[in-house]
């Protein structure tokens, strides 16, 4: 089958390496909208060729939108109008990889091809993008939602599971709005937290010039996501607003609790907390 | 040189096993008020023989205050007492390896034996405790900060430095104060904001049993610190509540920034603060 991805990244160059690689693709086409991506992307060897929008769509079994959610919204009704032109007959399928899925479903919703649109959030990534960040491997042993699967054709489906399964991924089933909130919760509120923490030691940098040379371990698993891109970024908190300031409400009060019983020297309090979030350590490695 | 640890947790113990396996010791003898760390710790072979607090410290010529700041700001003076019962010509030297120092040098510094302590802070660790959790190597390439060196014998500084660099760490020279201040930023504000990050999300699983499915490895880095122990932070953030409380408060305000940039659609002010946020790159790694 031949895959066509549009958008050369961190997600769309490793999954074009590792389809290529493992055979689920025998040619996997490129399209970014960024020269420099494009010229580094072939360079890099991610994809075989080049194309434009028309022949891209045109030439792909399956298509890989792995593009900001602010572009994805906008590129998915112009891929299914491309499915609809070739008509009824049509068995291309097109995929998103965004990491917000209700509005996607949206723009789909009503489409003549919904059926040929899976909507999928692989939850792997570091915090480097672009061509070079890319790199074989990094979906191995992580998962993949499915979204809404019960809006797509189910051949579809089995071909986006297989996709899945070729990158080593675990896959789930979960509709966009369940999808959405879960997200804000365990990743879009980590990034809101991490971006928060360096601007605030920055700020302090300005005056405190060596600040930096005590920072540990700890400092930088924490503050690791503020290097995260705004492109990609700014489109997830616009299109993640409702389910995620409420969050963030929630957050700020726990973190004023925090400081609350350190600022009473309340020994109890601020060793119940401790002890509740320590709970975290049956959840993650 | 005969080295007494006491406190044979991640540090203590860590520390107990390099020191002697590079030579710097040519015993360590080990203390611990948990007997089943203390049995564990002798099993493990971190030190190769327990003793009592009188026997540890009129033996070692080197003395590791490696447990809670509370605690050792409890055992400090007692060690200046023993080597003022020695008199004047004491040699011996003791160390603690907390890092909050501020609290740590008032208790000594009217003591007649001041001089023979050096305040530490070995910026290494991880977010585990206990003495399984201690390795050798752990503190290598890492930094270890010297606080008010002036106040101490210079040969008792000389001798800290050479054990310091034994660990193969980078030694800086800083005064509590300052110290203080700067580990507030770049240490201890982290862990509030994974406590409280992991605290958020702890609660909502009590209504969402499958949340955690989804945390990617963005949460697992920023909720990390949220597994570290109780026993050694409760001291931590009193002692710097008066440091702490008003950078948690900056911090908030950050976060709030970002929380009314998301619910005001602010893409130009949201781009901005994260762009602001990836200076953050030329920093940690």
């Amino acid at each position: 089958m031949k895959v066509g991805v549009i958008g050369l990244g961190l997600i769309g160059g490793s999954m074009a390496i590792d389809l290529r690689r493992r055979g689920f693709a025998d040619e996997v086409i490129g399209m970014d909208a960024d020269s420099v991506n494009a010229e580094a992307a072939l360079k890099i060897g991610l994809v075989s060729r080049m194309a434009n929008f028309d022949t891209l769509v045109a030439e792909s079994d399956l298509i890989v939108l792995a593009v900001p959610v602010n572009a994805a919204v906008r590129l998915l009704p112009m891929v299914l109008d491309k499915f609809h032109e070739i008509g009824e007959s049509c068995r291309k399928i097109v995929i998103d990889v965004c990491s917000v899925k209700t509005q996607m479903a949206e723009v789909a919703r009503y489409h003549s091809m919904r059926r040929r649109y899976v909507g999928t959030h692989p939850m792997a990534g570091t915090e480097y993008s672009g061509p070079w960040a890319a790199m074989s491997g990094m979906f191995d042993s992580t998962a993949a939602i499915i979204c809404d699967s019960q809006e797509s054709d189910i051949q579809a489906v089995k071909t986006v599971e297989r996709l899945y399964d070729t990158l080593n991924m675990r896959v789930l089933h979960m509709n966009s709005d369940s999808h959405d909130i879960h997200c804000a919760y365990v990743s879009h509120l980590s990034h809101v937290t991490s971006f928060s923490l360096a601007r605030t030691v920055l700020d302090k940098e300005k005056s405190e010039k060596h600040i930096f040379d005590l920072a540990s371990g700890g400092f930088s698993s924490t503050a690791r996501l503020a290097k995260s891109n705004a492109d990609m970024w700014v489109p997830i908190f616009q299109q993640q607003a409702e389910n995620l300031v409420p969050i963030i409400d929630e957050y700020i009060k726990k973190v004023q609790e925090f400081r609350d019983a350190i600022a009473d020297y309340d020994e109890a309090k601020i060793r119940d907390m401790i002890v509740e979030s320590n709970k975290i350590r049956r959840i993650i490695k």
